[in-house]
Order: structure tokens, then C-alpha cells, then sequence
């Protein structure tokens, strides 16, 4: 029985130490939490690899686990202590045993796989089950929810034809809740779901208790590789070999009147990271009712309903003894995992279960402030706090939040569900919020509620609305997971899918409209509110100082213009890693220059053209060197095809002819002999220096000059981009170096500076012990190696990048997270071999990747000296460049 | 003195073996000549290495070469054996020793460096050598020339102004030739030469022998590294670091009256290889008048000025005895080299003196007689007259000549010095041949002679016609050499700088007028004569029989129409490496199917419009699978991208939207929605097969039917494009294999064939292993994979390619030779990491490289099945995969 099945609670033996990756998240943690003595209900897990197992059998549960299932529940059987002589019995007709099966993979999947509850419960046991608990309407309620949910998730019937029966059978009554029906109602309602079962699949609802937990086991097997688990491992990065393990449990009970309850609890408060209880419950529930948003829940303390100004009695209130031990249960579990937990409870008549727990998904600043707390307390050490905060999340912190001092036109108020500001065009289903937002829209999401099938249509809002569920409904938990701001059960909005329109207080908000969400106050507004630069918090400099002390690599900034230099600044950039200066040829004043020097027949017009640029580079260096006072800057040399800055638009060729003095004819001319079918790897880079290297001398002479002009002096870091060849190199190092002599000689100074090459094309990676003879650094450009290497267009992928990821073709975007297999590869390969050639070569990362954490890593096991990401991903960079340290020990 | 000098002639030792990398092409030959016996003018070599200590030195001799110098002369002088008691001595007044001071590179560079003659003179020795040789007009004759070619190619004037000088007093003495002046004429020319001298360096003609010499050395070094010797290098693929040697040289000569002769020969025809004496000779002339093609020369042999119908006297009946050694000298020389050989000799009043002799260029024709005779004649193995033709020569058999039934208006008759037929537009410089070539027009270029200056040119151009100059002319020798054809000394032709206009026969040609030249009969015609396809040789056959008995690698060829496929069966290809389907598509009875499946809106409707392309693929695919019967044909699925099949003109939209039953709104509405930045890197290749498997299934499905179809049963290869990831290849796999699967049981009956991938992507290279998992061969794209390497695309190279291979980026085009750093290394590591994998995986490469000889080479190095190459290159390929195996031994 060892490795098909792991029992635990009551005799079992502990099993914690074996961990997730076997038992799953859930598994191990009902194996730790009765390990560590609390009242967990007993039962039994089903590693993961029978998942692989499952699968390999073609979808059909293997024969020794099935010879296995009867042990497991004997072992509940025998664990589950009545309070007479015997327990219950699975498929007893007068004492039976009921059980839950869950899924349980090696992170949390919130509400994405299947579960089943109450299995075991047939015409005969819940006879039984209605005299043991003395309540026949808990019983057949019981039988209805379970005959419902195994129809949906086993036998694959629509959902809906049981609550058209339900509904039904309530305008009959004449009732509007479920609550109001009789035990009589119900039972009829178990006879009509009984009908509806036969008549749709053909065949009986299986009575057999046995039969039942087979065909629940399988079918959380089966909800692994379901599409929408599919779409939620993409977006998280799970493997689908992974697999998830089963838990079956013994159920127990929060439906069973008045001192039943249910309800799910964070240790900490998940949005604000605040040490205080934070949490929901329903009496006379079952956890689905929770959880699925579909009943708006009570509080679990006294402080937070008044807070909230509710008035339904708080757990605190309601069950005062159940309350505390509840609490102590909390500090227990928490100095237990030395972690926030998020956690599913029960009281069954009284008497407090743990069904779950697990570390809880946070907000940003929640984790920021735990992780310091937790310091504080001496719970964790600063580099396990370092090592607590996932670096992708601090993106919610560095975003803007709503400008006080606008004026906010609220038309509606739901519940802060995950913070942040959000405006855009409002989109009633998921399809339309991916369509307008794949054209570029930023829309936000409007729903009743949320499901599952909706995290695709989540992923591509700027924010998400519902009218109904509470803080840990679906749309809250995943909001905050997906660092979206979200406001949910906002009550008071009505949404019309007949006429696709947002009905508030009177007034009709077509699809379309743009609104603006507040994640942090719930509040809904119209139009676009502007916002703010954040204020970040003592939390967060604590964590980036602790970060910073255990970091190797630099982290510098993608800059250029004085704003986002100051703003890499702010955010703890040790330097300039990429400016390209291009970006400041497309200035209005300058653009003239720029189509005049592109215009010029040859080399003396050009250098006409140029000596008039000169002045407007030189300002632009001076002001970038002043701001990064002393740090490295890299300037990159240009870049782009001159075609890049001619005009586009009819008006604009006459504007330019007249300007330049040519004819709109000749202008057109020069512009289609620009033409390029493929500009990405055409006439750039170097190649426009090597043909044109008057254009490399003006950019290196406004470098050096602008230095020269500072007080503090910089260290220009010069750049020559879409290096192929050494001799390229060769050819463009002597331009600036005796572009550097000439300045220096003229101005009786000299500068330190530092000659070097982008690695962007594959071959440059190859040669690399060629180029490092000429390069005192190598800055990988892995936005165009990646283009290159993969052969694929970032402009022109997005037609067919998204089947590729949802196909296994690439694991992620490979234009957000590198492809380390393909092009790390020769960044490992360039790395090497540069440094065989010259030890002290300074290697960095300019490419987006050099803000994704997973990417980080690879450059931090590669030895280089830095990454350079978009000043807004700095702080990112630093947790993730000291993550990666930390784990490279 | 044994590494500065190295003396040859008299009594010095023999160097021979030392060979040409030291001793350069000419020099080396005179040691040889020299120690086999032949009467070689005594003299001495400056190494080779001395061209690099001279760079070293800053464009100085260096001191010990200096000291040299004298010690070298001293041999001279010891070893001309003079009639009487005493030799002449160098600068001695009454019997003064001139020599030759001329550049020889380890491979000949006819006319591209610097060459002086009959130095030595100056005022006092001239009046020894007029008393030595009793012929005073002689004396001052060479003393005017030396003066002029010293100025010319030492101290750097311009050769005009002598030239002026000349034409000046010939103008005043009323005669029109050089040997109408007198003696004193000459004397006088050479006073004024000397003025001229004065007046424009500034300084004194050297009258110091040893200065003179000194000066000579240093100008032929410093010509090494002139523009045109770089040109010529870069076309020829010399690397500028050989350098050249330098042969200093007693003078003899052939103007010392009319039992004088200077001349050049082939020991066999260059132009057809037959075995007979080919040249010319000019009585009382010095060598360079031959060569340069001033003076239209005599032949050597009766046989073939009766041939020519010429009337001035031949060698053999003007000087029998002469003739006869020289003759027998030809037989040594042919018996020692093995190989046809190309000598320049002089007469000196009666005796005959070997200058130079060096394997002979020759046409493709002549090269394949000359390497059979040999063979036949025991001189060589067959290996070695495999090893002797260069495969890019054959070029030139298998391109058209002129259709015999065309009707051929001829308007002159010129020399039929290069072979094959051309057609094009008159260019009358070169500047205005590449300009014209460049924008894709055929040129013939037309000069009055060609100079080096033209090679650039003559390079551009698709032939040549000049008014002047020999069978051994210039531009008869370089266009040999290039494969040009070529019409020279078509004397009935004048050339109106001017205006700009070719005259003949009373009417004006202006530039740009088409004509068509015969290389092989001398006639020049007016507009494009049609052509046809040449017979080719039996020799061409034995050495193809050669080579593919000593062949490891199998030739294929990149073929999909009918045409093709037969011209490749008939040229000796093995199989078809590369057939394009796109090709195919763009017939226009489909490109509305391929239209309508582009403009489909969903899967069904793009199925609807695939089952009627159906039909017509499965058409192509057994015309060319009974063509190919039984042999391998690789078949590449659908690569481009679709917008590529979307039309373009406003009409064409109108027809197609007609035609698809869509409106034109729409049909431009798809069409933008297909438009990318970058097609190349975009949606295509297998990205289409993933995104729209039914497009792969549907061409799947005609290759199986085809097969089946087909009497022989062929080997389909069934090709993947673009593969980056093993992924894309599995999946595409899958849908081939079960479409295979579908129609064998359809029809009842299985075939053989193979799926594999194209390698044209870095990744695919760097995870070759993987790929490998699924792929039963690798065809190696290399013109992608160049592209993505160096991140170069071919369409748009053109504005930089060319400064690129100027400035020695890249040694040759890339996209025509393989760039075997950077590109090469990742064919390499593919080729090993798939066959670690699969051994038996079978490579191939179908890029233009596999036409290339060096590419070839590189191919056999790694051991890869086959190379791929356009249907006219088979041959070449043939030869070069011979070639390299022989060498690979």
C-alpha cells in the first residue's frame, strides 16, 4: 500500500517528509497538519505518479490502484472516531462513511481541477445518513449537491440541466432560496436529478459507493488536462508532467445546522500583508458556497465587520470557543511553516476541522510587509525573506495608483479585491477582452462572476469587475495572483447580455465605455482617472537592502530620456545598460537633420547634415551623464534602418520636401531605394557605420564632448550594435578612437571610456573569442538574438506565437522569458569563449530578459557582471538578481 | 644573403624545391627553368617575406635587403656570359648590365602589379650599350621607354604626359609610328623626357643605378597593395598577406633588330585545348608590346597563320632554326610541369631566352581536352586530371552559345578570344558596366583595349568586345579567366568617346544598344541572337565518369518543374534535394485555389478550397517522381509565407476578389492582415503547418497518392521547414505520418519515404539532437540559415555587401560561398550532435552553397550524404565533391 496510497490522520504514520512533489500541495499538508497533532479528517493520498499513470494506461485507473482503494478506506473507516463504539462504514446503509476526492498537484491551482464531495451517499445510505444526524433535509441536500456535482464533473452532463430543475422546482414552491425547501422538496429533487442522470447518459446513476470513487478518482485525473488547467499551468509556468495527486477524506460537515459552519482563512491579512486574521465563513455551509462567491460571506472577527460596516455576526461573535481555537490553531500552523497561510476550515456541530492549508498568495505589498514582520518576529532570517517575495509581483507596487487630487466620477462600489488602478474599455466575456486587447486596447473585464474558463480573458484585462463574490471568490483570488486589479461584488451594477450594457443607478455603459477601477478602495468610476507614482514603502527598501547585500550582478537601466533616467535612478539603477540613441533622433526639432543627413547624396552633404545633429547629442549626453553622476552609461551607436525616420503619411512628405529642400518626388525616391523587405536584418547597425562612419564619428564626438563638459565625470561606455564580425569591430573602434584622440587633443583632456559590442546575432556569439580582442565588454542583445536564433519576427509573431505556447512548442514567450535551451546556449557559448580571450571582459544583458527573473538566473550561473532591464522592472531585477545568488550557493 | 636573395642562372645553386609560397610564381619558375637547363637570363629572387618586412618597415626596404642588393648584381654580372672576354657590369659606363625588376605572387596576376625594364641606363651608360650593340636608335629607344615606365610605375606621373611628349614629336618629325623616329629623335625624346621628369617631381631623373634599383623593388612591393591588385585579389580569392616576391633579371633583347623577336605561347590551344603550338610573336619588339596588345602581333606556327589567313611571316618561317629550339623547349617544359604551359620568351639577334613559364589559363573546353590528352598521352593519372579542372570553369560549357538556325546579322569580325555567346547593352567604361549590371541590366562592355583599371568592369559585364589587341591580350587573358566571352581586335569598330557611340560600317551603335558577341568565331551582331544549349564534350563525359568513380558525396538537385527536373537528370543528378512547392501554387488555373485557401476563414472553408489544389499537386508530384523514377526526392512542404501569394495590383485585387467571391474590401483587408515587417522571420515554414495543419495534410496526401500512382515507386522525402524546435517536427510528423497512414490504407498499399527537416535556423542547429529524435534526415538550408547567422537578409544586402567584401568583413559574398566560420560551425555542430543521436541520419545541404566548390569541400569535411545545388551546377558539384574527396585523402 506504500506507494499507491498515503494514509494519514488518525494511526497512519507521518508522511510529511516525502513533500509535495509526491503528495501534492494538499496532500502533504493534511500529512504535516495531522503529523502535527491538529484535527485534520482522516484519509488517504494518491501520489502523482499514478497521474502519469493514469495517462499512460490511456485514461484508465491502473489495476493495483484499484486493488488498492477498499485498504484506504478501511484505514478512514477505522480512524474516524464516532462518539459511540462504531464508526462509520463506506456503503453502510444505516452508519455510512462519506468522502471528498480532490485534486492536489505541487502548487495550488486555484479552482481549476475537480472535486467531488459527499461520495458514498446512494438511495440507501442517505437513509442512513438522515437518521445518524437526525436531519433528513441535510441528508437529501447532501444527496441532490452530490448527484449534481458527479454528474458535471464524472459523467460529463451539462451543469445546467440540474439548476433549470432546481429553479424549477423553487418557482413551484414559490420559494426564492434553496434554504426554504423542505427535506420533502428535496428528496423529490434527488428523485428528478436521479431521472435526469438516467435519461441524458443512458444508464443509472451508479449506486455503488466503490464504483462511485472510481469513476471521482478518475475524473480528477482527467481534470488535469482539461483546458482550462491547461491555460492556468501556461500562465503560471507548470509542467504538465507534473501531474496532480488525489486526496480522498472523510467529509465533514458545515451543513448541519446552526452550529455548522464553513469558511477559509488567511493567516494574515493577503492584500496588506497586515498581522491580523483575515477571513470568511458561512454557517450551515459547505466549503463550495464559500469559495464560489456564490453566497457573500460573514467575517471571521469582530474588527473586520465592524470595519467593513457589516452587520452579519462575526465568527468571533457567533462561536466564540470554536473562534479561539481556530486562532490558536493559526499561530500554531503559522510557527509551524514559518509562513502567511491561507487555510479551508469546518465546524461540524461544534467541533472545528482543518480541511487545508498552504501558504497564501499575497499582493505585493502583503508580501513585502510578512516578509519583513517575519524578520521582526524571528519567524525568518533575511535571506529566506529575500528568497519569500516572488520578484514578478513587485510590479503591482511600482505601477501607478490613482491621483488623489482627481476628481473621481464613482458610479458604483464593490470590494478592494486586489489593489491597483486599472482604466480601460469594459469587455463582457472573455473573447472580447482578448480580441480588443490582442488589437491593443486596454480593457477591463466585467462579469457577474468569474469561472475558470475565464483566466484567459482575466490575463488580458487591465482589470477586473464583478458583480458578484466576495474577497476570496475566484475573481479575487486570481486578480491578486495575477498582480490585476480587481473589485468584486459590486452589487449595485447590472449587466445586460441581451443589449451588452453596464446598467448602474439608472444609467446604460454600452461595452466599450471606459472605466476606471480603484483595487484598493472598490471603487468603479467612468472615464479615465489619472494617476500617480506610488510612494514606496519602508517594507520595500528594507527588502531591495537586504537584497542588494546578497546580490553579485549589477542591474542597470534601459534609459535614455532624462525621465527614465531618473526614474532607473530612483529605482536603485546602478547604471545605464542600454541608451539607444535613436530615440533622440525622432525629436521634432531634429528630425530635419536627421531626414537631411538620410537624404544626402554623399559623404560631404552628410557631414553637413550631421555637424547640425552634433549640438542636440551633445545636450542629450550632457543631461543623461549629469543625471547617472559617475555610473557606467552604455550608449549604443545607431541602430535602426534609416528608412525608420523618413516620413510615412502624404502630409508628412511634403512637410519634409519643403524643409529639406528637395522635391516630394526625389524625397519618395530616396524613400522607396530605403525600402527593405526585411529591415530587421537589413541595412543597421554597424552596417550603417562601416557604409556611412561619418554618422558613428558625430555620435562618438558628442559622447566625448558631452563627458567632457560634465563635472563628475561619467564612464561613456560606447556601443557598437549587430556585431557580426571581429573586423566589423576593428573597423568601428578605430572611428571612435580617433574620434577620441581628436577631442581630446582638442580640449587638452582626456576621459576614460570603454569600447564594446552588442551580441545580437548568432554569429557574433560563435566568433566571440575573435570579437573580445577588440570589445572590453559584450552587452547580449537577447531581444535580436532571440529574433535570429528562433528565425522569428518579434513584430510578426503574435500570429502564431500564441498556438506555439499553447501547443509545448516554446514553454513561454520567448521574447519575455529566454529560451535557454536555444539561445542560452550561445550566450553561454559567447561568454566563454570572450572570456578565454580576455579574463576581465565585462558581460552584461540588455535585452527585455534582462527583467525576468527566470532569465536572471541563467545570467547569474553565466558569471556576467550585469542585467539592464526597463528602469519600471529595476526593482524586479534586484530581488531576482539576489534570488538567483542566493540559490547559486 | 640565402633568405634575402636567392640567385638563379650561371652557376648559382638550384632552388626549386623551395616553391612558389617563397619564391612567388615567376620566381620559382625561373629556379626551376634555371635548374633544369633551360637558357634562362641570369637574375635573382627577393622572397616574398620581404613584401611583409617591407609593410613592416612602413613602405621602406629593409637594411640588409639594401646590402644586399649588390651582392645579388654581382652574381648577374659573374654569370652573363658575354661573347667576348669581359660581362657587362651594372652602371658601367661602356658596358653596362640592365636588368628587369619584376613582381611575382604565389599565383599569377597577369597585368595587375608593377614591372620595369632596362634598368640600368642613364646618360652615360646609354652610350655604352648604343657602342655594345652598335645600334645607337636601339640604345636611346630602351632609354626613352625605361624613362617612361620608371616615371611611371616608381616615382608615380602620369604616363599621358610622356605619351604626349611622343605624340608631339611624331607630330613634328609628319610619321605615325615609333619605328619611323631616328636615333636622334630619341635622344631628343629622351632630353625631354628627363625635363619633363625634373619639372614635375621636382627633382632630377635618378642617374644612379643602384637608386634606380632600389626605387624599382620598392614600387613593385608598394603595387602589391594597389587598388586594382586588391580588386583582382578579392576576385580571385588571393589573401592580401602573401605578398610578392620580386625577380630581379638580366635584360635580353628582342628590339635589337630584325634577328630579334619577343613573343608569347601556349604550349597547347588555351581556347580548345588542342596540342599545337599557340602565340604570337613580334619581331624587334621588347615583350611588353605583346602583351599590352598595342601592335596586333604575328603567330608562331604556319599552320596557324594560314589557319587566320594572316599574311605576316610566322616564327617557324621566319626563324625555323629559332622556332624549331623553341619547340623542343615546349616539349621539356610540357614533359617536366606535366601541364600545359604559358611562356613568354625572347630572341636576342638569333638566341633564344626562356622569361617566364606557368601552367597556361585555358578555357573550361581546353581545360577538359588538355587534362583527357594528358591522361591519354601517360603524362597524367586520372586522379590528377580530376584535381586539374576548376568545377567553376564548367560553368562555361554548360551555358548557352549561339543557336546555329538563329540568323546572325553580323556587323564585325573581331578574335575569337574567349568563348561562348553573350548578349547586352553597350557599356563603354566600366564604371557605367557596373552601374548598368547593377540595376540588373546585361551589359557588354566595349572598349577600345582593356586595362587593368577595367576588371571591376569586365567583371559586371556578361561580355567583352575591344577594337585592339591579340588573342593574349588583356582582355583576352582576363576574360578567359573570368569565363566571359570575348571579342577582341575588332578593328573595323570605332569608339566615339564622345558622343558615346560605337561606329562600324557607317552606323552609330549608341550606348545601351544591344548586341551579341560570339567568343568562339569572333563576330559581333546586332540585338539578342537566341541560343541554345551546348553538346557536350566527350571529354567532359570522361572527366564526369572521373569524378564520380573518386565521388563519396551524392549530387542532387534543387528542381520542382518538369524542366528542371530532366535538365538534372541530364546533367547526372541523383535525386532531387530540394523541390519547392510553392512553386507550384503560383500556376494560374490555382493561384485562385491558393487564394481561396488563404482567404478562408476557418478551418472547413480552408479544407474546401485545399481539396481543389488537391488534384493538381498530386499532378506535379508524379510528373516529377516518374522524371526522378526511383531516385530520392526531398520534398519541401509549403514555406513562404502566404501573403506572398496575395496579389499586389490594384487589377489583380479586382480578378482575385471576382474570383474567391469576396469583396475587394475584403480581399485588401486579408491582405493587410498578412502584411509583416519581416516575411522572412514571420509566418511561415512549419509555423504554417502548426497554425493550419490541413495545408501540410492536404500536400502530405498528394505526395502518398502520387507515389502510389507511379510505376517505378520513388523515395519520397518529405521535408519540414523552419524547424527550430524538435516539437514542431514531432507534431508535423505526426500529421504526415498519419496521412500517410490514411492513404495506404485507402489504397490498400504501403510505400517507403521519409520525413526529415530543413536545418536553416541556429536553433534547430544548437538542438539538432533532439530534432534528430524525429527526423530521418537533415538538409542543411544554408541560405537561411546564412541569413539568420549574420542576421543578414539576401534581398536587402546589396546596399552594404558589397562595402562589406571590399573592407575584407566578409572574404567572399556569403550567400555565395559558405561562410564556414560562423555559419560553418553551426552546420558542423548539427551534423555531430544529430548523428550522436541517429547514426544513420542522413545529411544533406540544399542551400545555394551546394554549388560551390569551397562550400563542397566543406561538405565532404563533415561527412555529410549529399549536396543539393540549381540544376547547372550538377556538374560543378560533381567535379568539386571529387575534388574534395581526392583531398580529403
Amino acid at each position: 500500500m506504500s506507494e499507491i496510497l498515503y494514509p494519514f490522520g488518525g494511526n497512519a504514520p507521518t508522511h510529511h517528509a516525502l513533500g509535495k512533489d509526491l503528495l501534492g500541495g494538499k496532500g502533504a499538508n493534511l500529512c504535516e497538519m495531522a503529523g502535527i497533532g491538529l484535527a485534520v479528517p482522516p484519509g488517504f493520498v494518491i501520489p502523482t505518479p499514478l497521474c502519469a499513470a493514469y495517462y499512460d494506461a490511456g485514461g484508465r485507473l491502473p489495476e493495483d490502484l484499484m486493488a488498492a482503494l477498499p485498504l484506504g478506506l478501511q484505514h478512514i473507516e477505522r480512524s474516524v472516531i464516532g462518539k459511540g463504539a462504531t464508526g462509520p462504514v463506506f456503503g453502510d446503509a444505516s452508519n455510512p462513511l462519506l468522502v471528498s476526492v480532490r485534486s492536489g498537484a505541487r502548487v495550488s491551482m486555484p479552482g481549476m481541477m475537480d472535486t467531488v464531495l459527499n461520495l458514498g451517499l446512494n438511495n440507501e445510505t442517505v437513509e442512513g445518513l438522515a437518521a445518524r444526524s437526525g436531519n433528513r433535509r441535510f441528508a437529501y441536500d447532501s444527496y441532490r449537491r452530490f448527484i449534481q456535482m458527479y454528474a458535471d464533473v464524472v459523467l460529463g452532463l451539462d451543469h445546467y440541466l440540474f439548476e433549470d430543475a432546481l429553479e424549477l422546482l423553487k418557482d413551484d414552491r414559490g420559494v426564492t432560496l434553496d434554504t426554504e425547501l423542505t427535506a420533502e422538496d428535496l428528496e423529490g429533487l434527488v428523485k428528478a436529478y436521479l431521472a435526469l442522470v438516467e435519461r441524458e447518459q443512458g444508464a443509472p446513476f451508479p449506486q455503488n459507493p466503490a464504483l462511485q470513487l472510481m469513476g471521482a478518482v478518475a475524473a480528477v485525473f482527467g481534470s488535469w488536462r482539461s483546458e482550462r488547467a491547461a491555460v492556468y499551468r501556461r500562465l503560471n509556468d507548470i509542467p504538465e508532467s507534473w501531474g496532480t495527486a488525489v486526496t480522498v477524506q472523510a467529509m465533514v460537515f458545515g451543513n448541519m445546522g446552526e452550529t455548522s459552519a464553513t469558511g477559509v482563512a488567511f493567516t494574515r491579512d493577503p492584500s496588506t500583508g497586515e498581522n491580523r486574521i483575515y477571513g470568511e465563513y458561512l454557517i450551515n455551509a459547505q466549503g463550495e458556497d464559500v469559495v464560489a462567491g456564490i453566497r457573500t460571506p460573514q467575517y471571521l472577527t469582530t474588527a473586520s465587520r465592524v470595519g467593513a460596516g457589516a452587520k452579519a455576526a462575526s465568527m468571533q461573535e457567533a462561536m466564540p470557543e470554536v473562534f479561539a481555537e481556530l486562532a490558536a490553531t493559526f499561530d500554531l500552523l503559522e510557527r509551524h511553516y514559518r509562513d502567511m497561510q491561507d487555510i479551508e476550515f469546518t465546524v461540524q456541530m461544534g467541533k472545528l476541522f482543518i480541511l487545508q492549508t498552504r501558504s497564501g498568495k499575497r499582493t505585493a505589498k502583503a508580501a513585502l510587509k510578512i516578509a519583513c514582520d517575519m524578520v521582526d518576529e524571528g519567524l525568518i532570517d533575511s535571506e529566506t525573506a529575500i528568497l519569500r517575495v516572488d520578484p514578478q509581483i513587485l510590479d503591482q507596487l511600482l505601477h501607478p495608483t490613482l491621483d488623489p487630487a482627481a476628481e473621481r466620477p464613482v458610479i458604483a462600489i464593490g470590494l478592494p479585491a486586489s489593489p491597483g488602478a486599472a482604466s480601460g474599455a469594459i469587455a463582457f466575456d472573455s473573447e472580447t477582452a482578448e480580441r480588443r486587447a490582442a488589437m491593443g486596447e486596454e480593457v477591463l473585464l466585467v462579469r457577474v462572476e468569474t469561472s475558470p474558463e475565464d483566466i484567459s480573458g482575466m490575463h488580458a484585462a487591465k482589470g477586473i469587475l464583478t458583480a458578484r463574490g466576495g474577497m476570496t471568490s475566484h475573481a479575487a483570488v486570481v486578480a491578486r495572483g495575477m498582480g490585476r486589479p480587481c473589485v468584486s461584488g459590486a452589487g449595485s451594477i447590472q449587466i445586460d447580455m441581451v443589449t451588452r450594457v453596464l446598467r448602474v443607478a439608472g444609467r446604460d455603459y454600452p461595452e466599450g465605455t471606459v472605466l476606471t477601477l480603484d483595487g484598493a478602495t472598490g471603487e468603479v468610476m467612468t472615464g479615465r482617472v489619472p494617476t500617480i507614482q506610488p510612494e514606496l514603502s519602508g517594507d520595500f527598501a528594507r527588502l531591495m537592502a537586504w537584497a542588494d547585500a546578497h546580490r553579485r550582478m549589477k542591474v542597470r537601466a534601459n534609459a535614455e530620456t532624462p525621465q527614465d533616467c531618473r526614474t532607473a535612478r530612483q529605482f536603485g539603477a546602478e547604471g545605464v545598460g542600454l541608451a539607444r540613441t535613436e530615440h533622440m533622433f525622432f525629436d521634432a526639432t531634429r528630425i530635419t537633420h536627421v531626414r537631411e543627413m538620410i537624404l544626402a547624396a554623399d559623404e560631404p552633404a552628410r557631414r553637413v547634415a550631421l555637424a547640425k545633429l552634433l549640438p542636440a547629442q551633445r545636450a542629450d549626453f550632457r543631461e543623461m551623464f549629469e543625471i547617472m553622476a559617475g555610473l557606467p552609461v552604455t550608449i549604443r551607436l545607431l541602430d535602426p534602418p534609416l528608412h525608420e525616420f523618413l516620413p510615412a503619411r502624404e502630409a508628412d512628405f511634403e512637410d519634409v520636401a519643403a524643409a529639406a529642400g528637395v522635391s516630394v518626388a526625389a524625397l519618395k525616391r530616396r524613400s522607396s531605394e530605403l525600402h527593405e523587405f526585411n529591415p530587421m536584418l537589413g541595412h543597421r547597425g554597424c552596417r550603417l557605420g562601416v557604409t556611412y562612419p561619418e554618422i558613428y564619428e558625430m555620435q562618438a564626438r558628442a559622447i566625448f564632448e558631452a563627458a567632457l563638459d560634465c563635472e563628475i565625470a561619467p564612464i561613456p561606455e560606447i556601443m557598437v550594435p549587430l556585431v557580426a564580425t571581429a573586423r566589423e569591430l576593428e573597423l568601428m573602434k578605430a572611428v571612435i578612437d580617433r574620434t577620441a584622440q581628436a577631442v581630446f587633443s582638442e580640449r587638452a583632456r582626456t576621459l576614460t571610456y570603454l569600447v564594446g559590442t552588442m551580441i545580437e546575432v548568432p554569429r557574433a556569439a560563435l566568433r566571440a573569442a575573435e570579437i573580445a580582442e577588440d570589445a572590453a565588454f559584450f552587452s547580449f542583445g537577447t531581444n535580436d538574438l532571440t529574433q535570429t536564433t528562433l528565425g522569428i519576427s518579434r513584430d510578426d509573431a503574435a500570429r502564431f506565437l500564441g498556438v506555439y505556447v499553447e501547443q509545448g512548442i516554446y514553454p513561454k514567450d520567448p521574447f519575455v522569458s529566454l529560451d535557454i535551451e536555444g539561445v542560452g546556449e550561445l550566450v553561454a557559448l559567447a561568454a566563454g569563449r570572450g572570456r578565454a580571450v580576455r579574463p576581465d571582459l565585462k558581460l552584461g544583458i540588455c535585452g527585455e530578459h534582462g527583467g525576468d527573473p527566470a532569465s536572471i538566473a541563467f545570467c547569474e550561473g553565466l558569471g556576467l557582471d550585469y542585467v539592464s532591464c526597463s528602469p519600471w522592472r529595476v526593482p524586479i531585477a534586484r530581488l531576482a538578481a539576489a534570488q538567483a545568488a542566493l540559490k547559486a550557493r
